[in-house]
């Protein structure tokens, strides 16, 4: 592992770092915001999944979580959304490729040797993060936006009793119905849609649910709702008796100007499931 | 109008008036908390519908809202579920006629002479409170538990402008569909369906949605939930792009334990929308 880069932030550090990983077979980087409390020992952890074209290092520079995390003593996880090099399988498009994971496991060339994000979160990253910081593997939670909403919900709901509470700003809901879905999804795992059902956080919902909270916020102006369908879940939460709250908030869109307005309430939620 | 009780109450008054109501052609009570602040001047107005079997007394009684509503300098009043009195037809069953309104102009025998509670809340009794209250007719905002919850949401989305903010605890949210609402809806309106339709919150909130926020709160163990149909409500506002939350709180049943457990929260959520 290479520490890229490690700034003091509201009394603890923002790192960046980076590590050759087995599961996508090339380097990866992630950010990792430490609050001061991991210099006395092992701290509970979020993690922040980010959407389609980002790297480690958007929502580490304009979700504004620092400030909240480093007041709830949590520390927050920022992983790219794709492998990324050279050597690895790309597309034009702006959703598919590097910088468009979907958090999957991919079965289809061209992208079957790299794209493997399911497998790099759910097991190679944490265990490098429990090995090289200060971090309580047994306090888990995620949250995400976007396509990392996605990725949080999924995840969280496809690994049972690895976190304790899951939200998302304006997750893709829905990808199996969604043309943010149904192209990258053919794509990684080809047309059978039995291999997506994993993979859709509203079929997910239906099927498993979530055993903590969930918190969902989207906003009433997002550009892109029609293409989130935040009512397929909200139905599905709502069917399932799932503990959890689904807001629409008004006149918020999709940008980290709608992230940074409620990312204090989401750590906040957190927060109190992982301190429980 | 008679004064039947006026109590004390944090420091405001805790009411029960009846009248002679020209809509219900028969005798109705309510119950009116009014904050001190309304001894100098017209208050903003609450209205809390109640359930089956409800009179105007047992949310007054056993909610809890008086302490927050005090605190926001807001009014509540507790208006009845139905006509009552010797004269006015009756069941035997507790989920129709005396007690089960529904909120509902009826227009079938033999319901039609005295069960419009839609035009008695929507007209009479606000005019009345208007004239002898220092109510404040420009700011009110609607709740209610059960049945009540679905008078709230239909009587809110059905007099657009009315009403700056609505919310409802465990409503009956799609009576087309369920029990509790298609036999009652069927002998108050008969068995075309069409005439249902303003008096269903999920076909509503479909239609015509609710120029203002939202908030509505079901218990995960509420022993009723499959007839309130949360899931219908919940897709309904997502779809709608509906500025507002539906969470679904864990454990909590349809008692007024689970009401007085959040009608802090509603009453804030009401008091930051009627103080806008």
């Amino acid at each position: 592992m290479k520490t890229l880069s490690e700034n003091a932030c509201f009394g603890g550090t923002q790192g960046v770092y980076s590590h050759p990983s087995k599961e996508c077979s090339c380097d990866m980087t992630f950010g990792l915001f430490l609050p001061q409390e991991a210099s006395d020992g092992p701290v509970p952890l979020l993690w922040y999944l980010s959407g389609l074209t980002c790297t480690h290092e958007n929502a580490m520079t304009k979700a504004g979580a620092q400030a909240w995390a480093a007041e709830a003593g949590i520390a927050v996880v920022f992983p790219d959304t794709s492998p990324r090099g050279e050597g690895v399988a790309d597309d034009p498009a702006y959703d598919l490729g590097q910088g468009a994971g979907f958090y999957v496991d991919a079965t289809q060339a061209p992208w079957q040797p790299h794209f493997r994000m399911w497998s790099y979160l759910s097991n190679e990253l944490g265990t490098l993060l429990e090995r090289n910081f200060a971090i309580d593997a047994d306090r888990q939670s995620i949250t995400g936006h976007s396509m990392g909403g996605h990725g949080a919900l999924t995840l969280a709901m496809g690994l049972p009793g690895r976190f304790r509470s899951v939200s998302a700003f304006a997750p893709i809901c829905n990808p199996s119905a969604s043309d943010w879905g149904q192209s990258q999804l053919t794509a990684y795992l080809g047309a059978d849609q039995s291999a997506w059902a994993g993979h859709d956080a509203s079929l997910m919902m239906r099927d498993l649910g979530f055993d903590g909270p969930v918190l969902i916020d989207t906003g009433t102006k997002d550009q892109f709702v029609d293409l989130l369908m935040p009512e397929t879940l909200a139905q599905a939460m709502a069917a399932r008796r799932q503990t959890g709250s689904f807001r629409m908030q008004p006149g918020y869109d999709h940008s980290y100007f709608f992230v940074q307005t409620f990312i204090e309430e989401h750590i906040a939620f957190h927060a109190e499931a992982l301190w429980a």
